[in-house]
Formats: structure tokens, C-alpha cells, sequence
């Protein structure tokens, strides 16, 4: 019997690469969809080629979607990062680098091809915990997303496949998250969080995903394996 | 005092053209959002050019999403078209014409753009009276997607801008449609609803969107100044 197909968000973080993990541990045939949607950093996508080898993941979409054209957001538009924010300051205030309406754009592409592979489930790796506190990776916004999708297709409304988004790491933490990849064969290396690497792919080490991730590692008490332009002085941090 | 701004979701159909003079009529400053989505005719693209001058729509986005990765709809597809379907088969089954997640995907666009201008209101031209029976055209959706929306931007959670998605065409019949159209001054020449139209732009008049469309004006008792390719056989039919 074959295995049944999820549509897997993967950006080639470690948060979206460990939920493609997860999804295949629980037996799906991972079809990974990855957007090139006029972020500044590139290698965001040569990470998501290089987790789709390693995991063994035979179908990959790379799909653009030029968010450029709006703007609003430091990923998309000419606005600096934030930098060195420090660890309190996380996720109290929403920062420049959301995207508006990223995540229902993203989820909505995967509604479409779900729907195209009879699929009945989507993962994305939102977390709730350790996050900056955008809107659209809440519990709340995601079940509600859930509710509409199983209104928009014929998929739900004609054939009875009801869609399901899994979110396995909603509400984990940095550390667990790390610790579920590693024990699921992850290899971190590979993947890239940062919101403003270098032309090279090394992660900046300073902007909030990279604070997070690094902190991540700290309280699992494992070295971070990911490239860093300045890895001492954001380790030290 | 600058008017509100509203995006409109405009396709150069009739339906979504009487929803941008409905718009104008209404006071709203209208930020015109049409997709080139992999659809087989551009054409569609020159009518929403010329909507957008003869409404003197100041603002108008043309995006780029390729639909075609998908597949999965004869619309984006190498699937022909449905043709010569008897009136009253039209709605009751989904055609091949559905695109999955259509409205989802560009009602996520059109609230990322919404969030960015500071936008409140975004309409859209769906009928669920006289239509294909696709599900992503229904009231329930829309309040769905609306509810969904309210959690998912910065905007609505922090910012208290709520978002409202109108649907003022959604209770109506065609020919009451192309009444309200006309009565806002729409000049319907320009208008391409046609789902197979030629390369020069004539509609085919077979489809269903030309079926529904031509029944509209007959019942309203008006000749369609749009192009046919075949004008007195489907005027007949």
C-alpha cells in the first residue's frame, strides 16, 4: 500500500526541516513545497535543496511569489533587520520582519496542491513558545485556517477528504525542538534560520531567529553546527 | 479627507468589474489586484487593463503566481474546456474549470496588500446564484475566510483594523448584475468573462461562463457588446 501524501511547508529552517522529519517518521510520502518570495536571502532555498536530499525527499516544489510588489515587511522590502534584540524583548512586540499574511498565502499554495494530490494533510512548523510573536503562527489562526480551508475545496466539500494541518511543534520549545530533530536523524548543518545571512549562507547570529535557534542550542546543550559569521561573539551573547 | 482604500480583486470579467464601480460608487479609493496565474488566456489580463482605465482606477497590481506546478483544472491545465452545457446542468456538479483554491489564494493576496496600504475592506465579485458551483464562491466560505483573516495579521490583532470582505454581487442573478453594472456607467465591451477565448480576445460562447453570461443579457433584455467568436449561434442557443 502506498504511503499517504502531506504537503510539508519547508523553508529549510530548522523548525520547518524538523517538521518534514516528523511528518515522514509518522509514514507520509513528503511532497516539500519551499517559496522564493523576494526574500532578500537566497540561501534560505539552497538550505531547502539540501534538506530535501538528505531527507530523501522525492518530490520538491519551489514556487515564486513576488511579495516584493507590496512590501511591508524587512524580508521583503528595504528595512533592516533587528538586531541584538534582547532575549525579553522577543516576541513582545510584533517586529519588521513580519510578512504580512506570509503564512495564509503559504498555507493557501498548500491547500491548492494538497487538494491536486488527493492529499488530506498539510504540516507547517510554526511554534507558539520561543517565536516573535507573529500572528500567524497561533494556534488560533491556525485551526481557524483549518476551518475555512474545509469550506474552499471540492476536495472537502464534495469528495469528504477533510484537510488536517499539522503544527507538531506548536508548542515546543527551541530546546525540544532540536532535541525531537536530532533524535529523528536531522542534521542541523544544513539548515539556515537566519533573516540576514551573508552573501556566503552564514547566519548573522544576531538577528531574533538567530538568537532564538542559538539559545535553543544552548539549553539542549549541544553546539550549534550551523555556519555564523560571528559565532563567538553570538554564543557568548 | 482621503478616501478609504480597498483592494478588488479584478479579473476583467464582468462580475469583478461591476464590483470595482460598486466600490467606486461606495466612496473607496479602489487598489486593483489581478493575477496572471498560469491561465491559458491572457486576454483576461488586456480586459482588466482596460477596466482599470475606464474606471480610472489609479492603482492597479498585476501578480505573477504559477498555478500550472499544480495542475489539477482545465483552466491552468491541458484539459479542455467544458462546452454547449444545458443551463440547467450548470452549478450542479464542480467542472473541470474549478482551479483548487483559487479564491483562497487570492483572497490571501489581497489581504497581505490590504494589511500593507492600512486597508480595512477588500471586495470580491463571487455569485452564488448564477455559477459553476464551486465552493470557494459560497457565502460560507467568504464569512470563513473573513473570520480567519481577523486572526491573521498584525493589523487585526494589534492594530484593531478588522477586515470586512464584501461581496456585493454574491445574492445576485446575472441579469441583475449586468443592470447594476450599466446603472454605475460599466462599459461591458471591455469585459472578457469567457474561459476559452481566442487569440485576438473573442469569446467562445459555448463555455460556461459565455452561457451564463449571455443568458444574463438576454434576461435583461440587452444585447452583450462583448466579442464573440460565434455570436449568433450561442445568441440562439
Amino acid at each position: 500500500m502506498s504511503r499517504p501524501k502531506a504537503v510539508v511547508l519547508l523553508s529549510g529552517g530548522m523548525d520547518s526541516t524538523t517538521t518534514a522529519a516528523i511528518a515522514l517518521s509518522r509514514g507520509f510520502d513528503v511532497q516539500a513545497l519551499t517559496f522564493r518570495y523576494g526574500q532578500r536571502h537566497q540561501a534560505e532555498l539552497d538550505a531547502a535543496r539540501k534538506v530535501v536530499q538528505q531527507l530523501q525527499i522525492t518530490h520538491h516544489v519551489v514556487l515564486d511569489i513576488d511579495l516584493r510588489v507590496f512590501g511591508g515587511s524587512a524580508l521583503t522590502a528595504d528595512v533592516p533587520v533587528p538586531k541584538d534584540t534582547p532575549m525579553d524583548d522577543i516576541g513582545r512586540e510584533i517586529p519588521t520582519t513580519y510578512v504580512p499574511a506570509r503564512n495564509t498565502i503559504f498555507l493557501s499554495f498548500a491547500l491548492a496542491w494538497a487538494e491536486v494530490l488527493q492529499a488530506c494533510d498539510i504540516f507547517i512548523g510554526v511554534n507558539a513558545l520561543d517565536y516573535s510573536g507573529y500572528p500567524d503562527c497561533r494556534p488560533e489562526f491556525i485551526r481557524s485556517f483549518e476551518m475555512m480551508a474545509n469550506l474552499a475545496t471540492r476536495a472537502a466539500t464534495e469528495e469528504g477528504r477533510k484537510l488536517t494541518i499539522h503544527t507538531p511543534l506548536i508548542q515546543l520549545s527551541k530546546h525540544e525542538i532540536i532535541e525531537l530533530g536530532t533524535s529523528l536523524g536531522v542534521d542541523f548543518s544544513s539548515t539556515l534560520t537566519c533573516y540576514d545571512p551573508s552573501a556566503e549562507g552564514a547566519a548573522c547570529g544576531r538577528c531574533e531567529a538567530c538568537l532564538l535557534r542559538l539559545k535553543g542550542f544552548r539549553e539542549a546543550g549541544m553546539d550549534d553546527p550551523g555556519r555564523y559569521v560571528s559565532v563567538k561573539r553570538s554564543q557568548e551573547a
